[in-house]
């Protein structure tokens, strides 16, 4: 299958084409870039030892297939012509990721470019909307908090009251290449913080996506609208998100239970896996997975769900080519199977 | 005054030979080792440029007060007898925080080798208990974790529902010098991860001070007991704690109000500072002062509260020398007024 | 074919079992560890998600071939009967690198438990030493710091006055899994060191080899005995180094030459890149990977080279897994094409 | 006295204000900015707790003693006039450093703004130029590498053959707080590389106060002109720096005579240590101190020396704040004792 990467030049750009290149039904023929154009991938990043292409101003070749790393806003002005030209798309903006035009509005403070596909694309998350993505013309790839915190909660959802916590700690790689204060190392090194207090633009995927599975879970739990409180934080490492998920069960279940309903949910999640003791983000390092620990605080009842995973992996481009997988009926483990790089 | 060291090759100890070292009232005259005696400071810990000390195997000569950096229960059996000789002491171990002994029994699994000081020991939190610390002749000073929760709160703690989730961020100096896998370099670097989730021995101390700052204020959010969730996550760095505190306002006021009782509950303490802005730790890198953002959640209505201390000054050592400073009728800043170190 | 790890629970051994568990001909069936014993590989070392082993005492069903990642003089003691017994062996200790009896049990300070291999055995390093690899049945495969040094002066070495200068920095995985005060997390971050300044063990095996390609080349540059100093550091960073080497040219050639040989001397060798700016670690990150980056001084007319490694890759393990294919008969590259992982 | 900062709102005026914020002798009374221009510090840095200053486009009031921390040529045009006007000056940029105008002006790339001061000014190393200092009216504070090269050579440049190479590691703080790949935190943690080999600025101060030092010492080693090669290397750390020097004595004396002339040479000298194995730069983090640890190679008879400074003290604010000092008749060491920060 012939593939383009839309602005190979930021992060989630750089890793696409680093999974890209080792998969094996893959071939990587066309990137272009926002900045770069004209130069060789190797020439600009010497990391990548695979097929050196010319980074373009735009696709111009026919393919099967293109990932946009773009930006939201431009990212649906580029992709929106190749899906009416019937080329599939795996957006990893968050331009169709929130189904409801005016809250993508609001909270990107932007007019859409294309709310004509809106409704037709599909939120990427294979672990949810697995058939939907095998047959979507354009798949909307989550975002790098929301793939942990509605993964964290998902299976039990409906199941808790309808007032979540979402305490996430990210690694710099988040905020992308382009140069900020916020990623200037001497800034952050050596020093954690709290970030976006007055509402991430992550929150309201988040909310749409645990809304639907409330929805379709067992009505236990009653189908009162979600609140979720959402606090990222950046902290001193370059990749990984652990975020610590506070809940409390409306319903009296063991927590055996709970745990054997996470893995029921998941079993057929190739790359979800629900572990015994408290992971950390090294357990995933490099990786597609997502590890999940769910927890009863013993002394406040509370339900307690820690859920880590690489960012730039499972988090955005990893969990784009799970998408592709899925859309072109491979295997959806191809070319991410990779073992976490420990230490 | 002269003053004594037990057990000064931690980094409780070290930080305190280091502030005693350039405080212009106090002579260190002794200090001890568990490990190193025999040495000379110096050349143990190169870094320590001022009067050069042997280590001892205990303090012989005598001293006007002693800190205590020995862990717990060892702690105790070292200063109990110093204080009944008539030695002001300022305990950093845990022994004499908690005012309960059945509580300190069963969260340290240990029986306490000193209860009868136990009502006469004062929690070291100056911003809390000022007056009492001026009289004392023996001095818990606060943990790490709840040095930075319960200044977080205790402005508000009595306006909020009874019901507080603590996630904290700190520094892996906070595991000590002694090595374990969790502070190995290898394991803990470029990652991150919550931990005792079944109940962290920091929680008791929170629970006491924050139910007693609750008591003390007005009747407006009821008097039952209070429900606190704590959990502590490892970040990559060496100093620093970053508390994000949830809870709920009991009471309808604006937030400009939850700010100037803020303002007003520390306006005599030197090192409490409220910000408008997100902080992060680095703002208090090496220094005594702990930098409080409260705000509100414009959607859920949740009080939100960030606070930041440096572990080993504010959070161990340097609150203790305020405590010295305090109990030698010193101005309380003395010695302590570095500014942060950024970046 | 079938392989065991002898000690898997240290860095080196496990990431062999990370690198065997995809690698295609292998199939990892047994690995013993000095700790651990009884439990199963997932259960202390989560991120491992492949095939799940338990840990054994030793080796004791048939295997192919064995990599030993045992300390010096226990891996001898250990693999010496394999070996005997007929089973090909992979040792990435200490013990077989040094062909001189007396030179390894001087920097060693130890007998040596099986000296009557130390002949047969070959040193693993597939550029310098590839047919005698493929025939061999004991493969000591390198250091980390002689790898980067000697594949950074192997096609120079000759042509350069014997006084070479060998600067080399290098992440703490470096220095293993065993807790020690040099990989104590608030030890080492933030601070960088030099240590070995009396003479590190790695620098007879450097001087061996740089003598024997120095024996190897033309006569141009004479063949009195080589004089190496060598300088370890450890900077911040888990994994990686870079080793900055400083010679000079004892034949009058233009650097664009230079350049030319080494591409040259590496043109079979699938792992090692000639590059034309100065690298970083981080372009090799996780990968089996060595960038060479060669330049002449214009100032003191000095050959200066760059070269950057993964420790725990081409410095350990990968480059174990690059001797077995050649070994067995497979495509030398065969499990180690992972592209490095940036940022 | 009354001091200002010219350009406060980088690395090198931000580590200004904190120590002169402390200073007993000295009042900050203005500061200037090339941006935050009408903010005040405490709003743009919420570190720096002292007296709050607004940051204003120029020194308008009557100072005593001018710092400048603005760049290369903007800040020779800046402290040009201020130098006639009678007020003292201390410049942290590179413009009058260089003895020489050619090299400056072939080194800088730019013409020099006022090279008629260049005769005048002072090299502001105090261990090297005391009682120039104390009369200058413009003192030219050192760089970064070199004032840990010059400090590490000086006491013996006169004996050792003059080829010298210098390996410097530096934390990513002395690539200054504009934002550049080189200091984003993705790109340069958990990496490391050399750079500027095709020659770096500091070479030149380098060159020039080592061949003073050589000059003005006994003449055992001819005085041929000096040949150094400077590389400097990026770890992962905000301060500090290391420099690994390698040379050769030409003269046969006992190390013991080297390390007591180390200590002769700085015996008057408070911030520099001369210690007795090998330090790490947390032995200074944060503190003025300078610590050397020559030694020699037992195989290659090399001289080996390691210097290892805080790049933004000693190596920038706090090497000018002891210029300062002396300019002012203050004891060199008022506002600079803080202890270093370890961990």
């Amino acid at each position: 299958m012939k593939v383009g990467i839309v602005n190979v030049t930021g992060y989630a750009g750089l890793e696409l084409a680093r999974l890209l290149q080792s998969h094996p039904e893959v071939e990587l023929t066309q990137v272009t870039g926002r900045s770069a154009v004209g130069q060789r991938l190797s020439d600009v990043f010497p990391h990548l030892t695979g097929k050196d292409l010319e980074i373009l101003p735009e696709i111009v070749d026919p393919v099967d297939l293109v990932f946009s790393a773009l930006p939201h806003k431009a990212s649906a002005e580029a992709v929106a012509p190749l899906v009416k030209a019937g080329i599939r798309v795996v957006d990893i903006s968050a331009d169709f990721r929130l189904r409801n035009l005016d809250i993508y509005e609001k909270w990107y403070q932007t007019k859409h470019p294309a709310p004509e596909l809106l409704q037709e694309a599909v939120y990427g998350s294979p672990e949810l909307h697995r058939d939907d993505i095998m047959r979507a013309r354009l798949v909307a790839s989550p975002g790098c908090y929301p793939t942990s915190a509605i993964l964290g909660m998902a299976p039990v959802v409906h199941l808790v009251e309808p007032d979540i916590i979402i305490d996430s700690k990210s690694g710099v790689s988040g905020s992308g290449r382009t140069l900020t204060l916020t990623n200037h190392y001497s800034e952050v090194n050596e020093s954690c913080q709290a970030y976006s207090l007055g509402g991430h633009r992550h929150l309201p995927e988040i909310v749409q996506e645990l809304s639907w599975a409330r929805e379709r879970g067992s009505d236990v739990a009653g189908k009162g609208s979600l609140s979720v409180i959402f606090v990222p934080h950046l902290v001193p490492m370059t990749r990984g998100i652990l975020s610590t998920i506070y809940c409390r069960l409306a319903i009296d279940v063991p927590m055996s239970d709970i745990r054997e309903r996470y893995r029921q949910f998941y079993h057929n999640a190739p790359f979800v896996r629900i572990v015994d003791r408290p992971p950390q983000t090294k357990h995933v390092w490099g990786s597609n997975y997502c590890v999940i620990y769910p927890t009863l605080d013993p002394r406040t009842n509370r339900l307690v769900v820690i859920s880590c995973i690489d960012n730039l992996v499972k988090g955005a481009s990893g969990q784009a080519v799970q998408c592709m997988n899925l859309m072109a009926g491979f295997d959806e483990k191809l070319g991410l199977e990779a073992t976490p790089i420990y230490p």
